[in-house]
């Protein structure tokens, strides 16, 4: 007999939704997360507002949670990595270890849910010249919305409120230098948005974003970019910058201003790194051990003429937010909703026909 | 006792993947499309390659087609309407008519998905700077997709191959004085891809792009946006156009080119417009007789906390696809398996609740 479980690997925004839903329908779910906790990322690295109304992330994404929590049908293994998978589509079976631990569990799935998402861009690898590991008051898009959680966003050197502020985006992302010649699709809209929150809590704050192409689209462009710029006098300089120094005890910005066709040198606070994706360790081991086809970029790869964006190269293997690329919230939960519904729908048919 | 059968209205992309995931759980499906055609805009409006991986539109557009059709569960109804819905969520009473015809039927549907998706700018309606209704050279994306597809890309007032293409990229798009302030999220792309295909058809042609940003988001970085400079030599020219006049046979486009800070003025032999996204008259319609909340654009409302991109104002229906407002073919097809999903949760957990 084929399975009838589905497992899915990742307790992040695109695990949770399609184990909620998968739940709602009455079929087994194991939900296999390797944190402690649930949530993924805007929990681990606590997120501030998210694009979509402004809405708190923890609120959200304990509603979520909170629903996976409830549902009987959904098994909830923390703390536990896939070690090891063979068989096919009704009929995977796969290891699940304790993480850190020896001790192992042999589980039967009739399909599996790939959503082990992205990590951020290390800004200090590579690209040294803006300063991370050197300047504690440049940041990343990751530890300021740390800071606007806390509605605590300061100098981080002094613990004063900042005069200026900047974003310089594209860090780690349409870079062929680095290996990374993708663009990390959210950043522009984040940015923005982090941009929008500076200017609410710290109003005296002048926020400029250096950019190259704003990437605010669809609804992005009336929801964020036109407040940012009308409502909130967010300051958009299309720009190349290409160093970071420390001078009377500020930043200098150094780079040049593309439009005016001019070397630009502007006093900062703060900078904050407008960072991109790449796929997290998590996506890349489980990869090896499901044996499925990894892009240049170590994320999942989605066959090239698919017109689904959730497969994978391994039938009965789906894929799930930002692990398969850069994807935004509604891009995740879209994905999870289909991968939820092909998973059950493969698993039904199986059944069907085993019967 | 609930219905158990999920209406679909729309037979383009995101309506014939919703219906196809569907039937194959074995549920019943209505699949209404008010043309005669399956295939939606995407057959209706003669699409040559689609952006992934060049795949013909036609191809791909048949095997969906081809497995919603083999599908006994999928009852299609070609050429009807919905012209008067009511009820709640599992109880939806709705009326069909054949279109251009008074003679109705009426049906019980449990759950709704609505897929009804867009239609393109009339760039002729207000934005007259382009000549479209004036220079028989001067036409749109869509227009440019027939003739890419029937690999005839050629000066329409000469028949001769073009010597010089360009395109505009956002008309009817990011534009407050026609009241559409989004972006409309897929032109950079498609016009990038159209850039490429004229390049392969027509290799002695130069091909420029004049922009305000290039949303080239995501993997179509890497694999359009590049290419398309390195491989193809498309010329990208960050300009605004301000006019389109004819002068000794061609056609003149004036403008300011915004990087080198200069007033240009080009002769090209074929300008094609990218026009942006609009609802349908088939969404504006849909949207009224469900009563569905519209947003300023009128397309179909997704709640603004919501992190359900395929959820509307009335419990019960969903929504896939750009009914919802710009959608590229990706989240076309995720929105289309997660509406698919929600739709089949909600008439199976009414269907328990009721036993």
């Amino acid at each position: 007999m084929p399975a009838d479980t589905i497992l899915i690997i990742g307790g992040g925004p695109a695990g949770l939704e399609a184990a909620r839903l998968i739940g709602d329908l009455g079929r087994k779910v194991i939900l296999v997360e390797k944190r402690e906790q649930l949530g993924g990322t805007p929990v681990a690295e606590s997120y501030a507002a998210l694009t979509h109304g402004f809405r708190s992330a923890e609120e959200a994404m304990n509603e979520v949670i909170g629903a996976v929590r409830a549902n009987p049908t959904v098994d909830v293994r923390l703390g536990s990595e896939v070690v090891a998978c063979e068989g096919e589509a009704g009929n995977f079976r796969v290891r699940l270890a304790k993480s850190g631990n020896g001790a192992g569990e042999d589980l039967h799935a009739g399909a599996i849910v790939v959503a082990t998402g992205f990590q951020h861009f290390d800004p200090g690898r590579e690209t040294q010249v803006y300063g991370y590991y050197e300047y504690d008051d440049v940041i990343t898009l990751a530890d300021a919305e740390k800071m606007l959680k806390e509605q605590k966003f300061v100098i981080p050197s002094k613990g004063t409120a900042p005069e200026r502020v900047c974003f310089i985006q594209c860090v780690g992302s349409r870079d062929r230098q680095i290996g990374n010649e993708y663009c990390s699709k959210v950043c522009c809209g984040i940015s923005s948005k982090q941009a929008i929150e500076v200017r609410q809590q710290v109003p005296g704050a002048k926020v400029f974003i250096f950019y190259i192409d704003m990437r605010m689209y669809g609804y992005w462009e009336n929801e964020i970019y036109w407040p940012a710029q009308e409502q909130y006098r967010v300051q958009y300089v299309k720009g190349i910058i290409t160093e970071i120094i420390r001078k009377g005890g500020r930043l200098l910005v150094r780079g040049e201003d593309t439009t005016m066709g001019r070397p630009m040198e502007v006093p900062m606070d703060v900078v904050v790194l407008a960072v991109g994706m790449e796929p997290s360790s998590g996506t890349k081991e489980v990869a090896r051990v499901l044996g499925l086809k990894q892009n240049k970029y170590h994320f999942i790869d989605v066959p090239h003429d698919s017109l689904d964006p959730t497969a994978t190269s391994r039938p009965g293997i789906f894929v799930a937010g930002a692990a398969a690329g850069p994807k935004d919230l509604d891009d995740t939960m879209a994905m999870a909703g289909a991968a939820a519904m092909k998973a059950t729908t493969l698993v039904a048919r199986l059944a069907r026909q085993a019967a």
